[in-house]
């Protein structure tokens, strides 16, 4: 076997192992019984263990210096290869180790200090975890920017000043349009009643289905938190139902509906290599978003969706279309940014990448974090944080040690952005198929476009070819307020 | 560390990486979508070689050579380890690859040959495995007995002279009993009608509550083929529903839940450890049989089973409590083993214990074995077989190489009979409790005789200390006599 074969095989059976390490996440968020926590625990650890070796091993790196690739795919895969070998390596197996055991106390120490509203609690594990990212990212980034090298691991090729500059051209237009939406005179009904469990369930499985979603390579649990889990020939989706709250339940299947999609679509010659999922988490954020938001909550399919939820659960009394549209789209204050819609999600976003910047840079101090961030907060949203669990303690990831996941969000709207507005050039009839819930014009050019590439090219590359220009903020900001003026008359 | 800490924390991960290897086994049966059926193969045999690896680390030789015990659980691991580590290396790794490759495709053409009840379709394969597996014998056996060599894989210490003596004083008696029974004048009466699956399912769960099956460390699914799968804190079970036949779930769940139980009481302390899983197949199965057969088909306890099922199906048609008990306890002819009653199911594994013993002596070629399964049936059970899917095809072990193990069942049921002669013994009440629906007194016996000392003794052993008599077939014997020849007015 040539050295590039030697390095696939070893590859496909790393991939392999890593399925099934997302297989036991699966299971533990949907099926595992609770007293079973502690020896799980055990079972990823020792299964970590073997990845880590696996990833680490230095036979990977005899084969990376001498693999040559005849063709696109095999370049790829050395490109990517190499990128997460040298990263792997860089990390000493000591810091490697000791972040996963600190992280995984401290996951524990933010939840209770949520739980209790004490941001003391928290802060002697926040600095831990700092710490050690700080740690690591100067092991990363070998004299170069400490928060790009941690952004890397996430959406590859991406700066964190590139994304900074774009983020300071996105922020007024979105405070501007928040603040006009809230003050306008004509406020959409929220929804309200009791909407059974079965309806809600079956109307999820519907959406997946008329989305494309293929069950025979898939399936849809419950689960706390909605996600979406496996590449290839195994991708399964996990939805919740909150009787009160029907969108809950609705959008987040549309969303993990386009998380799984995407996996599913990935070219089947790509299976369990480097190349065989997503390309970034920019890029998959972009596939959830496009099919929850651009698509999902858009005027014409939200009138295909009335329909059905009034065969479903008899009459919603908001009046007609119009209204529903209104009132899925509604925009309301609110500190919490996963229950965030469209217009206000970024501005949560660009708060804590600049915070957290800040933190990697050395520049704010654990200690400062609530201070800033309710400074911003109020900066942004016009409201005081009224409590430390609807403010720096709301989100898991700092706990976990995910600094520089957090921007990879708002890239995905952006990306979504500029697919939708490359979508609607090529596919002229977009709005009447969506009003006709027929969404295969839309999944079909996404999968084609998008998915079935994979990781084969670098993220903003991914994007740049689907849409036949380099991705940038204003599709996404000319949709936000064409949208949100026609619902709020603005 | 000590050479023998070092060895605990090396079997510690191997033994959480058999976990998962069971959880995807498990999974692959109860959730996993068909589509996914290829990449799960890959993700298996990835972790299979993770798991051989480990299993034959020359690391673990070093380690067990100079390892020092402190106390009998010490000792135990030590002694399984080195074991186990032993077969491992005897086997050499291209044979042991050759083995999982032939049998994973003969299992394969096993299923077509029984679909189209063609020997010949099977026969070039069972030649194939029964080739290798005669190569690993005497490369386990190093000049000893080949059958013994596949048997202890499954019962440490058990041996085919000592078995085939055994069947030879039970076989007899059974042929006889069984005569004697389908000879009686009273018959009694087959359960006719259709009951509901939502019934089936709450008696299911109603019957593992019952008998104690932790639901907090484990859970109940469906299944084509019910099994129980993981050790500690982990352990599934399955079920399935047959609306004419609801003795099928119900039995099938007793089973299962005997199997679980037994894991799920191992001490602890053992979790994760050579020690922390029952003792041996035939350990195993004493407890999934004396759940199901000596306590679940019991006329005390069926008394109570009586009432349950009239309550959640109305009315069985079968007269009284007594009429009940000979129905759930029916003897009839039958081809298939795991069809079969208590009478009869000896009969069915001793057939293929002789037929087995004879393929790895060489002295039966594979061609011949049609004829011999047939002869033997027909002298054993005075009928000829109709076909070969009732006949030699019905089985699917010998496809995946599963010789030495059929005896294990009953071994099994003679390791029940002997521990239900001195469960009598020691608890007077019992049927005062089974007929209650009182299975503490029972359960809790057998968690603390036999089954919270996991694989701590020999499998011999461990039944001999619960019991306080070296195990023999007599108690079984004894018990089939007794309650059959009351049932059929002997």
């Amino acid at each position: 076997m040539s050295a590039y074969e030697e390095l696939l095989a070893y590859e496909r059976q790393t991939q392999a192992l890593a399925q099934v390490m997302g297989r036991l996440g699966w299971d533990q968020e949907t099926m595992m019984p609770r007293g079973a926590a502690e020896q799980r625990a055990e079972e990823m650890g020792a299964l970590e263990g073997v990845l880590h070796a696996r990833r680490t091993d230095p036979r990977l790196g005899g084969w990376l210096e001498t693999a040559q690739a005849d063709d696109a795919p095999a370049r790829a895969i050395l490109r990517r290869s190499r990128r997460d070998y040298q990263r792997n390596t860089k990390v000493p197996a000591r810091l490697a180790e000791e972040i996963a055991r600190v992280t995984s106390a401290a996951q524990g120490h933010w939840a209770e200090a949520r739980a209790r509203d004490d941001v003391a609690l928290f802060l002697p594990w926040l600095e831990r975890v700092l710490a050690l990212k700080r740690e690591e990212a100067a092991a990363l980034a070998a004299g170069g920017d400490l928060y790009d090298a941690l952004l890397d691991d996430y959406e590859p090729g991406a700066t964190a000043a590139g994304i900074g500059a774009m983020f300071g051209r996105m922020r007024p237009r979105l405070v501007a349009l928040r603040e006009a939406v809230l003050a306008a005179p004509d406020q959409p009904a929220p929804l309200k009643g009791e909407f059974h469990r079965e309806g809600q369930l079956r109307l999820a499985r519907l959406l997946a289905e008329t989305y494309g979603y293929d069950f025979t390579r898939g399936r849809m649990d419950l689960a706390v938190h909605p996600f979406s889990s496996g590449s290839g020939a195994d991708v399964r989706i996990t939805t919740r139902v909150v009787e009160t709250d029907p969108f809950n339940c609705l959008y987040s299947t549309l969303h993990e509906v386009g998380h799984a999609a995407y996996e599913q679509a990935v070219n089947a010659a790509f299976a369990l290599t480097p190349l065989g999922q997503g390309a970034s988490m920019g890029v998959h954020e972009s596939q959830s978003r496009i099919y929850e938001n651009q698509l999902g909550r858009s005027a014409a399919f939200t009138g295909w969706l009335f329909e059905k939820m009034r065969s479903e659960f008899g009459d919603l009394g908001l009046g007609d279309a119009a209204h529903f549209h209104a009132t899925v789209n509604r925009v309301s204050p609110g500190f919490i940014r996963t229950e965030a819609d469209e217009v206000q999600y970024n501005l949560h976003i660009m708060l804590r990448f600049d915070l957290e910047r800040a933190l990697i840079a050395g520049d704010l101090l654990p200690r400062d974090l609530e201070g800033a961030w309710n400074d911003r907060f109020k900066a942004d949203f016009g409201v005081a944080v009224e409590r430390p669990a609807l403010g720096v303690l709301q989100d898991v990831h700092w706990s976990v040690g995910l600094f520089g996941y957090f921007p990879t969000y708002t890239l995905g709207n952006v990306y979504a952005g500029c697919l939708m507005q490359a979508l609607r050039r090529d596919r002229l009839a977009l709005d009447e198929e969506l009003a006709a819930g027929d969404l295969a014009g839309a999944t079909t050019w996404l999968r084609e476009k998008v998915q079935v590439h994979g990781a084969l090219m670098e993220p903003a590359q991914t994007i740049e070819q689907a849409c036949g220009f380099a991705p940038h903020e204003g599709p996404l900001l000319d949709y936000l307020d064409e949208k949100f003026s026609a619902i709020y008359g603005l």
